[in-house]
């Protein structure tokens, strides 16, 4: 193991320089960075820690993209484009060298596919592995997006599919990641690696913003992020059941798997709430940018949210999905 | 113990709300803020670990307080003015609502006088204590002062007194906290109160990029943090010991004092690299200000760092400074 600065340079290698608007970038005691006009946004802090936010089944690589996606996914929903991001490590003691470059490789990869620099960070001894980032991104004035802009009639839009990371989780529990053939298999099943390695939505999000009125990311699952959602807007909702974008191995699972697609967490696909005149132009939109979104419900008055079968009858909310306060 | 929600909104209930260009605060995914035209400084993420970073002996408040000092301490020396930061708090568990009312009291008193305002973070389980703290903050385009910029022939200032926080680790550290009527009898002595609260040099801050070259705050103590600012700027430095302003309670222990001032850290005094004809106007602007600022030596051509005595002489630096790599 090797002295803190040289564990410092060991991260930052793979990650690209300059560029970006970026003045002076790590190895100062801030940051420079020239913003474009318009609004900065700032993605909550989210910090993932071992054995908390991920298991030993995931390998350093996934762990570095994961801890960058959930920062990329946050500015996303908001309508942002990512420009710059930092990172804090916490790292146990005798962490190996071998697994902090494998973070770092994971995490720059994601980066630099998104544009995202890094710009600073900081490095600490912990009691277990924990990796903390920050996201800052850009959109022009007026074009962010919150929570809080959903109203009546406006329909429910969600990339992707739903549940895949749920039922990934689900699979890698079962057999502890401990024994290496499994890890190899496990990674053949799309659910396992929507949990491992969620891509964020980040070439849908520079679009949202011209076209939906609300956004939100999917991280805690559809019912209680739709739920959040309303709560800003002080609006209800309604679910269309049979709308609801499965993927195919959640699909299968029949009612099990509508509950992992409603109350699942991690998906980090995005959830918008658009006027109605504008969701044509949106899927358009983003089916040019190889992004699908699915029509699955819609913002009504009043509070809570509905789940409805086939020609509007009610069906009952898995009770599993913890989020009854909103019933 | 109150459930996650609660918890959030009794940390961010002592925060000042909206103003200071910020669109959408704590809530959405990002926070949405407007910047002025310039630079954007992001410090480097802070973190600060129970039992690495600060001891028992720290209240709440005390632990908020630094917290968010350290963060804008980076900004001042980079000639920010603070605008904006996020804190990530790790709780473990079982941690009592009152001590994070406390944190959260200490902080925000910090936030509200030096005009910083919270706009993001996050909460999550921890195995000890930690506040990752990132601040942002602005500087008018070419007024942001970096470590690379010390020049042969510039003068060094530094602000207020060295050696006081580290010799308030000491004392602190040699009763363990545990007895309050201690505590109370500590935290008299100013070396205590520097080590438990220290003061950012904020207003210092903002106007230090119209007169310095380069800039450092002293974190890791005056000689590594000179060492830091002489490596970027490919240059050599002069102290004079006579000039050191060690505080009161530092300099009645004599050698050992020195030893403090040039070696301990966690001081969070500013340190400017300035061209020797603006040094009295940046003098002057600062006692304006309350603030002092003290010539303690000079850049030089070449590397290293000597420290001089009476006449010129030059004086052996102690070994237990940590820094023997820069003689």
């Amino acid at each position: 193991m090797t002295g803190e600065f040289e564990r410092i340079s060991l991260f930052t290698a793979p990650f690209e320089k300059g560029g970006g608007g970026v003045v002076a970038g790590p190895g100062d005691d801030c940051a420079l960075t020239r913003p474009r006009p318009g609004w900065l946004l700032v993605s909550k802090v989210d910090e993932l820690v071992e054995d908390v936010h991920f298991s030993a089944a995931f390998r350093p690589e996934e762990v570095g993209h994961k801890a960058l996606a959930v920062a990329l996914s946050d500015l996303a929903a908001a309508g942002a484009t990512p420009r710059w991001f930092l990172v804090a490590l916490g790292l146990p003691p005798g962490f190996p060298d071998r697994r902090l470059a494998g973070l770092a490789k994971g995490m720059s990869a994601l980066a630099s596919r998104t544009g995202a620099i890094l710009v600073g960070g900081n490095l600490t001894r912990a009691g277990a592995l924990s990796l903390t980032v920050t996201a800052l991104g850009e959109a022009r004035e007026g074009e962010a997006l919150r929570r809080s802009g959903a109203r009546p009639g406006y329909e429910l839009l969600v990339s992707g599919s739903l549940g895949g990371a749920a039922l990934g989780l689900r699979l890698l529990s079962k057999d502890g990641g401990s024994r290496r053939s499994w890890r190899r298999s496990w990674r053949r099943s799309a659910a396992v690696r929507s949990q491992l390695t969620p891509e964020p939505r980040v070439g849908l999000g520079t679009i949202a913003g011209r076209y939906a009125a609300a956004g939100i990311d999917l991280s805690d699952g559809l019912l209680q992020d739709l739920g959040h959602l309303c709560e800003r807007s002080a609006v209800g909702a309604e679910l269309y059941e049979e709308n609801l974008p499965l993927s195919p191995e959640v699909k299968r699972l029949g009612a099990e798997g509508l509950e992992l697609a409603l109350g699942g967490g991690e998906d980090y696909e995005l959830l918008f709430a658009v006027a109605p005149e504008r969701v044509a132009p949106f899927v358009r939109a983003a089916k040019r940018r190889g992004e699908s979104l699915t029509r699955i419900g819609r913002i009504v008055e009043g509070r809570g949210i509905r789940l409805l079968g086939k020609g509007g009858a009610p069906l009952p909310l898995p009770a599993s999905a913890g989020w009854d306060h909103f019933r």
